[in-house]
């Protein structure tokens, strides 16, 4: 057995990697805007992108780099470098020309608006605060950062039986997870694990299945959604299991984060489908519920609208039956294969169970054991507001 | 050829309709919400329900009635008889073996809370009040309205080459398209042209998929979504083009009326795609587009975020290349095939476009002949705050 221990450092916590966040004149009034990650060794490197078919340049751009070996990684925010064509991919080149000269192989990652090109002399010029002896993963988390009003990241270390350990940790930004059909995420996951390159790429397409999928439609995602692991093996250690459990923690919690920090979103729900068909049907249903627009702001009226629940499983095209079908607020089920036992009375507990931060609604489909668990947030004036004036 | 001549009176309009709306309590303070459909001659009748799994106890009792002439239409506002299983279909033969004695075959709509079973009585003591002499379409538009912020008809007289003429109306209920998958719609179309039942069918399929589901998502409705279309042939004139296109404008204004009623909406956007692979992969973009909260958000805040346009293409999962694409508000381009034309000046030009109450976007995907025109409406507060104090 392993262990597995919540630690302090974010991204800087394992062996070797350095990061920070820096000000480099893209946000206003000196907020940190730019951010490195840099390990002493070169690293192997796994990576999800977006299936958006106008994926950003910095995709683009680490797609055309074939199998190397980084140790840097230049992050900014406020400018994403999408839609913008080739020229988008040589600004990368010319900004990634300038790094460091300790950057071997550097990736570059951003995060903003879409459609204008890259500041490339303020970006050129923020590279040249970065100090590289720096370990303040809590800078480069807030760096990245667009609408969301906290930063993310999380770290580990992990204890294997016979006492030896690795490290493990992350900084993410994505928020607005309310339409996930649209909000970037971006998620830089360092690690001094000594483990194989193709391995590693299996476990995180495994892990980001139940986590950063979980809170968003498959295939339907931003111009910029990135998920880099960079491992440079520095402690010598790997288990694949104890590795893939770290990786699920870490994901999974910052998953969460991007829910909770959903714009203008007061609370967290978990939507639990049970006894469908299968898990895809499960997961089609539980995101049909995460994403239902009527269902989120019944959450944020605190109104146990349960109708708009049952209609909208049955609107998200799985199999599913009036006479079968089973919805809960948190253990209270409202109803039953056919019964209604959502009265006054009733009705008064579940509002009870809707004012908490953190709640589940449960619909058992009573067909089959297909089940996921979807994430989401309610819907209130913030998010409109937010969104309406995102540009300016 | 013929003339399609805009005419007052609804669904009354038709020789030997009669419709009115009344108070039976189900709303609060005197608010009609109930209404009666009834023709003097037996129908023809050709309907479209819903494709939720969940549909309402109206539609299954419906879909019961076999091949049957009806001339009657009860219709209630504030219960939509829904998730009420067998006992739901029950409670609507004992409300419709209460019908005034002229009805044959009557009919029963529902729309409002879903989960709730019928007021019963409430519904029987209201149908003594129907006076089947009454002509008054707008009462009875009134009384099926639920979040809707006006009542909806329209009624076009249809005269053929000859001379000859037949008229044909109708009344609507419908808002919240902001969430198309969701928002109940209701429209009862009536006419007196001599019409074939299989023949009203086809054409009503046909100009289904223009109309209704541009302004809705395929397979994705409410429980109670219906159309309902009754023939009473007393004009004994027929045309199919004529009809056809006649039934078009009838749909085609009430699918507008609905957007344009988009609960808390100020605006009434066209999305045009052109040049996608194929027609269906347009309908996918363009209603990609009419679904996104972002769009939404953006067009509330009057803001040309023609990123999150592009970004909303690449995610729908439809063919498309940045640089094939171009993307322009209203005649104003503002990204041509990897040119972005989106400067200072183009972007106040653009925003004084959406200051409009109605203006069309239109993206243009460079790949083939597929063509669709979608229409949404922005998502402001007022759509948070009538959603998350619905039931109450």
């Amino acid at each position: 057995m392993h262990n597995i221990v919540y630690s302090q450092g974010g991204v800087c916590l394992s062996d070797g990697f350095f990061a920070s966040g820096v000000h480099a004149g893209l946000k206003k009034e000196g907020a940190l805007d730019m951010a490195f990650i840099y390990s002493v060794s070169q690293c192997e490197v796994a990576a999800v992108f977006t299936t958006n078919k106008m994926a950003a340049a910095p995709i683009k751009h680490f797609r055309s780099m074939g199998d190397v070996k980084p140790n840097f990684i230049v992050i900014n925010s406020k400018n994403a470098n999408a839609m913008t064509g080739i020229a988008g991919v040589e600004d990368i080149k010319e900004v990634l020309s300038n790094c460091p000269q300790e950057a071997k192989n550097p990736i570059m990652s951003s995060t903003g608006v879409i459609g204008v090109r890259l500041p490339k002399q303020k970006i050129i010029e923020g590279m040249k605060l970065f100090d590289l002896t720096k370990k303040d993963s809590s800078s480069a988390a807030k760096a990245i950062m667009t609408t969301d009003s906290f930063a993310k990241e999380i770290a580990f270390k992990v204890v294997l039986n016979d006492g030896s350990s690795f490290n493990i940790g992350a900084i993410a930004k994505g928020a607005g997870m309310i339409d996930p059909a649209m909000a970037t995420m971006l998620c830089f996951i360092t690690t001094d694990a000594k483990v194989d390159k193709s391995e590693m790429q299996e476990v995180l397409d495994e892990v980001v299945k139940t986590t950063f999928n979980a809170i968003s439609v498959d295939g339907d995602t931003s111009t910029n959604d990135t998920v880099l692991v960079l491992a440079n093996g520095r402690s010598g250690v790997y288990e694949r299991e104890a590795f893939k459990e770290a990786l699920f923690k870490v994901m999974h919690f910052l998953a969460l984060e991007m829910v909770r920090d959903g714009e203008g979103a007061t609370k967290l729900v978990t939507y639990k489908i049970t006894g469908a068909k299968d898990d895809r049907e499960a997961e089609i249903a539980a995101k049909a519920l995460s994403d239902s627009l009527l269902v989120k702001t019944a959450l944020f009226g605190e109104d146990p609208n349960w109708g708009r629940i049952a209609s909208t499983i049955g609107a998200s095209g799985v199999e599913a039956y009036e006479e079968k079908l089973k919805v809960s607020f948190d253990n209270l089920c409202v109803y039953d294969r056919g019964e209604i036992l959502f009265d006054a009375e009733m009705e008064k507990k579940c509002a009870i169970v809707m004012q908490h931060q953190k709640f589940t609604i449960s619909c058992d489909l009573g067909i089959g054991e297909g089940s996921f668990k979807a994430y989401g947030c309610d819907l209130g004036h913030e998010y409109v507001k937010i969104n309406a004036d995102y540009r300016t």
